[in-house]
């Protein structure tokens, strides 16, 4: 059984061996084709492969029955119409969970402590007084700390577990936002339909939502209006999820403080945007993610299940 | 007996009632004076106050026996001349251990994850495509995420023991550097004559010394060329501490990564200075402390301790 797998990332087959049947092959996703050897391969992994490519690989590998993208929403994938009766596509959920949370964690300091700001001042060569020097301490109706922030997770998974207890460590107050109530990880999760009241106790949403029709615009022009004027967003989840237009004028009109932003409805963001110059909006070029972490542990454990008839793990 | 608190950051005085003997009096430290009915006062809260201030109470206060500095390092007290046969100074050491350890993980993320250069971008309508989408994870020779780094905090008192556990839950490899080896907080604490050794093995190096004569130029030219080419430098103690002249060199010719500066030689920054445009230089303000946390239970310790005849905390 031949296993090809992405020259786009590193992934160390070394880890891999010791099933006897089991073949593995290095492959180019950026490549309109796939090497004419490697066609009669039974399994695929793929990150960040080209339309291109997995269309060919569509069309040309009869005998494919697993994928395992390496991306959390592998929308690549799905688009590209495998069938699903003969194929099981799993995804790279959890290997994106620390990588993803430290660039939250990331974003949400340099919303509390105003590092944007800083750097504005900097090139102007001008000393930001202000923001430094004695300060009122947690002042009420301010995010200026994490520490007794109210911080709230709307999309509650992998990445959510391993980001609330950084939150939490640092004195942050954290909840949870999904489809369904629960307690996960230890943190209290509420359903969407506590949204109104969950919004008006928030001094930072964070935002990890999938991009699917579902959740287009979840951020609404109504939703952001039950923020406080000094909450923030932090969207790392997908860009669709926010009514930008809404959110920037929100910010314009200093109905809310600020917001900083991973993922965009449009990417790269169009040079037209408003959101390049909106107050208290920071920009990040889908960074937080886009380096998946265990990869090989992930396949080990799916190749083991497929040999041995079971259920493969992160099935879509 | 009457305590002065300053009215420059908030004090809670219902937290330190029940001492029959005990009275609170609020003072401006601003003040070039401190009015005529609190100049018998036995003990002196200080935070912020002008050196005019402090320089009248120490001509005008003959009953004083202790003054309680919110500050960390309280050079302005120090540098007012009380004679230290009749007045016991203690710091406000603890009290600034969470916010100055959440700035100065602010900075480092800022760094590893580049937000100042995103920010830079943002400011020009540019997309900065490099720093996101697919990357390498972890690459060798570069400080991209605080996962494996191996971070060196230089001066090890509480605020590092606060701020170690953050970087080790986000997977960093923490190490101390002190006058004295041993194990702090569960971390290993090496000696400053292993500087030498530490400095090659680091990829951010976090500076929280003291102010005096004895650390000035700790971080000099030659312990800078120790650092690998890709480190980073994040100084949240004193500016005097780091020949800023070599880092600005050191920077500029790319024998170091980049530096994130919360303190300075001097304060705030000369407009003069080269460090505003130093290549990867993150300018804060004085930013990581300034806001005393829990001065209450401070003060009510000492002021126990001060009725009751037994040795003050944090005594200079």
């Amino acid at each position: 059984m031949k296993v090809l797998y992405p020259t786009s990332t590193k992934v160390d087959t070394s880890l891999l061996e010791g099933f006897p049947t089991v073949t593995f092959h290095a492959y180019d996703p950026r490549s309109p084709t796939i090497p004419s050897d490697l066609l009669d391969a039974e399994a695929l992994i793929t990150w960040v492969n080209t339309p291109d490519n997995l269309q060919f690989a569509r069309e040309n590998m009869p005998k494919l029955r697993w994928i395992q993208s390496l991306a959390a929403g592998p929308n690549d994938v799905l688009s590209a119409g495998f069938d699903p009766t003969h194929v099981t596509v799993t995804t790279g959920s959890g290997l994106h969970d620390r990588t993803v949370a430290e660039h939250t964690l990331a974003l949400l300091l340099a919303s509390a402590r105003r590092l944007y700001e800083m750097r504005d001042y900097q090139l102007q060569t001008r000393w930001p007084g202000h923001l430094g020097g004695p300060q009122p301490d947690r002042p009420a109706g301010r995010f200026t700390t994490l520490r007794d922030a109210r911080v709230t997770i709307w999309g509650f998974g992998n990445i959510a577990r391993t980001l609330a207890p950084y939150l939490t460590a640092l004195g942050a107050t954290v909840r949870g936002v999904a489809r369904h109530a629960g307690v996960r990880g230890g943190y209290e999760v509420v359903s969407d339909d506590k949204l109104p009241e969950v919004l008006g106790e928030t001094d930072a949403l964070v935002m990890i939502l999938p991009g699917d029709p579902s959740t287009r615009h979840a951020l609404s022009r109504e939703r952001i209006a039950m923020l406080p004027k000094h909450a923030w967003v932090v969207n790392v989840g997908r860009g669709t999820s926010v009514d930008e237009e809404a959110l920037a004028d929100a910010l314009e009109k200093g109905e809310l403080c600020g917001a900083a932003l991973d993922v965009f409805e449009t990417e790269p963001l169009p040079e037209t945007s408003r959101l390049w110059k909106t107050p208290n909006l920071v920009v990040s070029p889908h960074a937080a993610g886009g380096r998946p972490q265990g990869a090989e542990a992930l396949i080990l454990e799916n190749l083991r299940r497929l040999l041995a008839g079971q259920e493969l793990k992160n099935v879509i």
